[in-house]
């Protein structure tokens, strides 16, 4: 799936947030309209974001004219959004690959090679974690953390595609993902297209399947993942990771070690971003809501405790976290 | 609220389906209406549906020639949704009340007694459970517990209007309860209309708030329960359950002792309602899913253990549910 493509002098998304109705894609020729597209989440998904930070490095090299102008511009793309460590992670390589902001080759050499690198790694982390993954297991999953959420083949989508590929004879749940429902809209969709068998559930039925025994493990992605493990994720991915202790199922998280952010300690240390209280009250344009206040973190912490283990391109990593995440980013 | 009204010779019901866009009144002229109502879900929430299950019965009565025919249609009615236990509690008290179907004044007068008794244990459960809640808690509910759901009060939104008219300045947040929103739609609606403090959140932020102290308790009502205190209750009850359990919330439940089934030995004997898939994939009548099959369980049931006490008109019971379940029911 091409859903970011660099094309010389400007980038292509894909926009989610018309899918799975429509597939049109907005063409990114300055940072204004690359900044609207993630702040809109017509790009999303922590690696995606990394990638997409670093071509946005070289869209606003390619509009500046001096290397103040350039700057600006890149820090504005940096804080574009505040959780997901891979976009300001993107940036900084990108930028440390370039002399001044007059060495776009460069820097778009380093753009490349992160997209390229992220597919790769993608595979890697697909092939570490389907071992864990035995015949016929039901796997659960939230929001998306597929082809659409990286460059293009999916950290916990990664892990279902390898062990689909693989003839497990898997079955997937896909939560809905509320309030943008980037389970039913995007990872469902992605999942038809492979012939992935797949049912959708609402976020509240997850609980009710692990309790009757239904569901085998639980996989997600990561936004951010702290030094000891604790792990940023899309809203409800707490919940998840409760629930599957609870019922003694397996609880993992799949991501490339960029995910992991040298400046947090802990959780605590993760800003959690507050979207628009519109996001709950409306769906698709239409008031789905009685006009009351409304609260939209956009993700929770999972805290250490619960994850069984963590799914890198480099292997999986099993508590002791502190230890064990220091060694593998070594 | 006038939601169920009784008009001589048909039942008048607000449409929940509209709320809270729309305020349509549906009348109720034979047995035909009255089921699809309660399917499509035009009226619900368990004691609501042992009125009109009481109801029922009288129009079933008006427009029969034979007892026969009669009796048939009030199985119909009964079986009309299979979780809620007040619906065929409520055609049983009718029946019981009546020498034949023609004793239609007797049925009228049960009737009448079965919604206005419902009513003023609405108002005993509140005033038993208000002496929970402390000022300026914070409550957490789940799908609509309120006048809706009843015969003009609520159970767990009975409690919260009392300890709201008792000046204890609290703040209510409210589960929106995908896929039929009854969170966002109805209960939001009638904390609105009653100037109680309210924030709407999805279903996957709960676990988020009971996580970051900020709810203080959770109020939920029940479909059914057990005589060992597993409750039946809107998917999503169980997964709330253990949350609050997790992070030391109490958890309680608000039902009148109507809702106790004395063939339910333990939650492994009720049934659990399927619904359409299509209730997960559209929302009013927009598709908003990638086109995959849907699993859409309505309830799930809480285990006793993770449930604090129930609160009834009778008092609140607390464990050992068991023994005390017993000795309120004798």
């Amino acid at each position: 799936m091409e859903h970011i493509k660099f094309c010389g002098d400007h980038l292509k998304i894909l926009d989610q947030t018309l899918l799975p109705h429509e597939k049109k894609y907005i063409k990114c020729r300055n940072t204004e309209t690359l900044i609207e597209a993630i702040k809109s989440l017509r790009i999303r998904g922590a690696p995606a974001l990394g990638i997409i930070g670093a071509y946005g490095v070289v869209i606003a090299a390619l509009e500046s004219k001096t290397e103040k102008e350039f700057m600006e511009k890149v820090e504005k793309i940096k804080n574009a959004r505040p959780t997901a460590v891979n976009l300001s992670w993107g940036v900084e390589k990108v930028l440390n690959s370039a002399d001044s902001f007059k060495s776009i080759g460069k820097m778009i050499d380093t753009a490349k090679s992160i997209h390229e690198e992220d597919i790769q790694k993608n595979k890697k982390i697909g092939k570490n974690g389907a071992k864990l993954i035995k015949k016929r297991f039901r796997v659960l999953t939230h929001c998306n953390a597929g082809a659409l959420a990286t460059g293009g083949y999916g950290t916990a989508l990664g892990v279902i595609r390898t062990a689909f590929e693989k003839n497990k004879k898997i079955e997937v749940f896909v939560d809905e993902t509320r309030p943008l429902c980037q389970g039913s809209r995007l990872t469902a969709w992605e999942l038809k297209e492979e012939n992935i068998p797949c049912t959708l559930i609402t976020d509240s039925t997850a609980g009710f399947l692990m309790q009757k025994r239904k569901i085998d493990i639980v996989i997600t992605g990561a936004d951010r993942i702290a030094m000891n493990g604790d792990t940023a994720n899309k809203i409800g991915t707490y919940s998840l990771s409760v629930l599957a202790k609870e019922n003694n199922i397996p609880f993992y998280i799949a991501a490339p070690l960029s995910t992991f952010d040298r400046n947090s300690k802990t959780g605590n240390d993760i800003l959690i971003e507050y979207r628009d209280e519109e996001e709950v009250l409306y769906l698709y344009g239409k008031k789905v809501a009685t006009d009351v206040p409304a609260l939209n973190p956009a993700f929770d912490i999972t805290p250490n405790k619960y994850i069984t283990g963590i799914i890198t391109e480099k292997g999986i990593i099993s508590p002791p976290y502190e230890k064990n995440i220091k060694g593998i980013l070594k």
